[in-house]
């Protein structure tokens, strides 16, 4: 089964506003099992809705269309559909009452846009819209079913959870298709690559693998499709073992899971805390570990040293490390976890110090060096990392270092929750 | 001036990538003048990426492509061009070096993989990404440009800034269009537009003012379309100035300067330095004022007290002071910005206490809710605001607030660098 999303708007086309109607539309038919072949956004203008509308056509089963249904004189989708279509606008008296009912509910008086959005094509079917003043409408022509729906995204999501997609599912039997996301931290695409050669050629024919790189981590997704849900959710998790075993100290988490949710649940379940020493990153390890709701559980503070006399005089580091081996040395920033580890007493502190850039690099310590260190009761651990030249790509990635670091340590000091994560 | 942008990979179409591509490039290219007149979105699919191709093909100057440029099987973009150009791949020696080098500067062992990335279609000319190891490809057919990008965004920003940009600017002589971005803070969408009335309805008849909402901030952008420079440049200057006169409480900077740039300058022009103490925050405003390239020049620490045993014993806030009003009060967050003050010694503090939620909020204190302090040689100012009820929203909106009291309190203390700023 084969779909093809349209949507239309100038805000589009310009960058005013990012489509994400096409992604959340895209993943819903995707669960579903339909092939979304193509996604395509146009302007709010006749020939370039007719072209989509005519490209689509006998190609898929169904086209979504969303957007231009406005009452404002720019939106002239139901207009297009008309003629698309071979049909022209009638007031539907339903439709009317329903406008007429929402805008007395908030007080407001009925114009000549609102009496305006009670215009449909006659030939479509009415989908209502509960939270909108702009219906949906179904139409079918030729074995292709076309939708039209609202552009705004909390009246599009209504109009496909409530009834367009429980009718795509009764009228298409479909094929099962079942996605799983394992994330990985700590190598390159290419290199990632290379480790699964035999694991991929080894894949059953229907499950693909395909490497997802964002900032720094990369998610592995393993698509199957197949006609029975049982037997291929079993052999997709027979393929994710698999990786699982090839892959063990690359793979963090699942599904869409960041280094600090997991390092959050590991720090809970396992009822530690950590603190954080910050140079170069100036407070997005910080950042990230409190973008997580309930982290005040477990995290209690930072200090971000910026200037030395910091270093010194509230993580208690010696002058003459800082002398002897520089701000950026495996000396400064094992006393750093260790100074923030005593200060905010707490089971971890994670430190960091580095050049993040532009300026600031030497020949050995060129621009993207960076030392983290992790502290905890009985040791310090460390790593000397070297990445680019972008100051804002090098922060978050000395950061996604250091977390890493910290989750590497909190699993080799209680291996059971590794097993009991990996097995959730 | 037409252009079309295809993006390829399967993540967009399965709806778990966002396309924000398409956004950032359709409003470069619409600044430059262009008529984006269609996004497509398709699979790692050959015929998908033909046909796509071919449909743009003679009815467009330019094609932006993205995507598909991996060094994995999943990635077929570069062998599909050879094929609609024609051409095959060959191995470019610069590319190889480039990639080698950052391989080495990253002390990661080359691979086959890696090697790959530096095969070519043989009839393109090579955009070299600094930033990256895929190359962008520029290739011309029959009038049309086909520029082919990876779809990591930083690299394909890298590449359409530095190289594509330009040379598209050099290569279509067009209309001159003038865009000027007031950046405004401190009011909402709806609000602004009442005020602007008057100012709008006055607008000349080839001056279009937009409205661009992103995250707190609100960009009002000037659109001049004309056929002489230097008199439309006039007839520009000479509304943003009126827009100053009716707007100055809100206008903080221009262009895409961010509250944390506008700081930086005015610290910087004012040789005065600055220190934080965040709470629920959680180092967010360190991390955008320490984003900034040089900010060490002025940014000295933070202390992120996230448990109250922190805010007491670190930043020296009276115990009395919690019990009484609690860690969420006007009292904890005037110590908070005064102990931070004192102990990085620097000319201003700014100190944040709120509850970011979910959790947390109570009746007088509902979730929402900030505390913001700025603390000075000789006064401490504050400020509550209440905000909604997401987290990430929340803990961005704070930052914000709290960086706008700063940039306020700054200029307070040596109004001349206002004029100095505004008529830069």
């Amino acid at each position: 089964m084969r779909a093809a999303i349209i949507t239309i708007g100038d805000e589009l086309l310009i960058g005013q506003t990012i489509d994400t109607n096409s992604a959340w539309i895209g993943a819903e038919l995707s669960k579903a099992g339909f092939d979304v072949y193509r996604i395509t956004s146009v302007h709010d203008r006749r020939e370039d809705i007719i072209y989509a509308l005519n490209e689509a056509a006998g190609k898929t089963d169904v086209v979504l269309i969303t957007g231009g249904l406005g009452p404002t004189s720019d939106d002239i989708t139901k207009q297009t559909l008309c003629e698309f279509f071979n049909t022209h606008l009638v007031i539907n008296a339903e439709v009317l009452r329903m406008i007429e009912e929402m805008m007395t509910q908030r007080s407001f008086p009925m114009n000549e846009n609102n009496r305006r959005q009670a215009e449909v094509p006659e030939s479509c079917r009415i989908l209502k819209n509960a939270v909108g003043t702009a219906p949906g409408m179904w139409f079918e022509k030729e074995g292709t079913i076309y939708i039209s729906m609202p552009g705004v995204p909390h009246e599009m999501k209504y109009l496909m959870t409530e009834l367009v997609l429980p009718e795509l599912n009764k009228r298409f039997t479909s094929q099962t298709i079942i996605h799983r996301n394992i994330m990985t931290y700590g190598t390159f695409e290419a290199k990632l690559a290379e480790i699964l050669t035999t694991f991929e050629s080894g894949l059953p024919e229907n499950i693909k693998l395909a490497y997802l790189p964002a900032s720094g981590v990369i998610k592995l997704r393993l698509t199957g499709t197949g006609s029975d849900y049982n037997s291929l959710s079993n052999l997709i998790n027979e393929q994710v073992g698999k990786l699982y075993k090839t892959i063990p100290e690359f793979i963090y988490g699942e599904d869409e899971e960041s280094l600090e949710m997991v390092i959050g649940k590991l720090l809970k379940s396992n009822k530690k805390t950590v603190s954080t020493a910050e140079s170069c990153t100036g407070g997005e390890i910080a950042h990230l570990l409190t973008s997580i709701p309930g982290s005040s559980a477990y995290y209690k503070g930072s200090i971000i040293a910026y200037a030395n006399s910091v270093k010194t005089q509230l993580l208690g580091i010696q002058e003459y490390t800082i002398e002897k081996q520089g701000a950026v040395s495996e000396g400064t920033v094992k006393e750093m976890a260790i100074g923030a580890r005593k200060l905010f007493i707490t089971d971890y502190a994670v430190a960091t110090s580095g050049i993040a850039g532009p300026d600031g690099g030497t020949e050995i310590k060129p621009v993207g060096t960076v030392w983290i260190a992790v502290a905890s009761e009985n040791e310090v651990i460390c790593e000397k990392r070297v990445f680019g030249n972008d100051r804002i790509t090098n922060i978050k990635r000395f950061s996604l270092a250091a977390m890493n670091l910290l989750r590497k340590q909190i699993i080799n000091h209680s291996p059971s929750l590794l097993d009991t994560h990996q097995k959730k």
